[in-house]
């Protein structure tokens, strides 16, 4: 049964990396001594030892170990070996090109499908989308394709940001954006604002924290829905 | 002898479309009766013919006509054959996949190469670069490569906005991405804000417009150029 929690960001303003969040960690990782983390993504464009160092800091707080999937020879076995998974954010696209490079973008989406828990913040939460083509990220390496996990039957957008009115700004709000989304394509997406998550249990789909979320599907008005809403209705 | 207009924006806060740039573009289009108009970015999914008709409107105050480059059979031939060519803005994944989609990189590279008048604004600019890399959208299509028309030696990000420094959004910031692509690249990239442009004659490349453009290059600091200032030196 899936076991997953798809957060928007890591960190919310003024507090620590995955403060907000380890409430829910220790239950949500509660049977794993050692948590995978999968540090591709880079943020700022730190190496995979520096990432790693910075999560094992936040979940010494809830007693978990955290190894780099770095460190394995052979991260598909170390994938397949893993008692939680922890895919951090940063750049989509050097993520997904990364577990591209390894052939780990079916092997991942099937540990999770089986089972094995997994968070997502950021570029991590994207890829458990069916495409990571709603991602805010600049395209800074080419992956061979757009195509992600599918660990749910939509996309997503994290750090969702609502239109600035007192901006005279003229680039695209990000409304504008998923729209043009929706001129090519009919998955739908949902704007997930920071301090926001999804709990995923099997086919379940549960809005988590405290603020609502932005809806849209192609061709309908965007919607808000209220924390706690059921998303399995979402196709 | 390149002769071209590389604009961050086509519409300035509370200014209809073009307006800001229309003295310049007077001149620029000079001796030209046709405007070539590429509407392939379409701006919040409108149809190339909405679009074309928001472009005729604007060209029509400097007495210039516009066609667009969808009503010919031949794309190609149009590009060899235009007196002058605008790439307006929208969306840079949608505007290159076109592209690539009528084999029109080489060849709208050439045609303004040898001296076709080019006007790009914002995706019309992104493609100047080396890359699209460093555009601000998202990735709703997938295109085939990156790679764009190298019209200069360096990439842009138009619609350059500095960190927000009330906002609690943690997002990452502009400057933030821009580091990250000189992670993994080592082509400068020019920040241009909404009213700048460059203007582009053989191989002098001249900052225009009331502000400061913001320079990122590999491993150094970020630099603010003033106005006026010869970017020929960047490589």
């Amino acid at each position: 049964m899936k076991n997953i929690l798809i957060a928007s960001t890591s960190t919310l303003a003024n507090q620590n990396y995955l403060d907000y969040l380890l409430p829910e960690l220790q239950l949500h990782f509660q049977n794993c001594n050692t948590i995978l983390f999968i540090p591709y993504a880079r943020p700022g464009g730190i190496s995979h030892e520096e990432y790693t160092a910075m999560v094992s800091l936040a979940f010494a707080k809830i007693n978990k170990k955290v190894i780099g999937i770095h460190e394995f020879e052979d991260a598909n076995q170390a994938l397949k070996n893993a008692e939680g998974i922890f895919t951090g954010g940063g750049s989509t696209f050097v993520l997904v090109s990364q577990l591209y490079k390894n052939n780990s973008i079916e092997i991942l989406s099937e540990v999770v499908k089986n089972g094995t828990p997994y968070l997502g913040t950021s570029a991590g939460s994207n890829i458990c989308g069916l495409t990571m083509q709603t991602t805010n990220d600049m395209p800074i390496v080419y992956p061979p394709s757009f195509k992600t996990l599918g660990l749910i039957p939509f996309n997503l957008n994290p750090h969702y940001l609502d239109p600035d009115t007192n901006s005279n700004h003229m680039g695209e709000t990000r409304e504008t954006r998923i729209k043009e989304f929706h001129a090519y394509n009919s998955v739908p997406v949902l704007g997930l604002r920071e301090g926001s998550w999804l709990d995923v249990k099997g086919d379940k789909i549960t809005l988590k924290g405290d603020l609502t979320a932005r809806l849209f599907r192609q061709n309908q008005a965007p919607e808000e829905l209220e924390s706690g809403t059921d998303l399995s209705f979402l196709k």
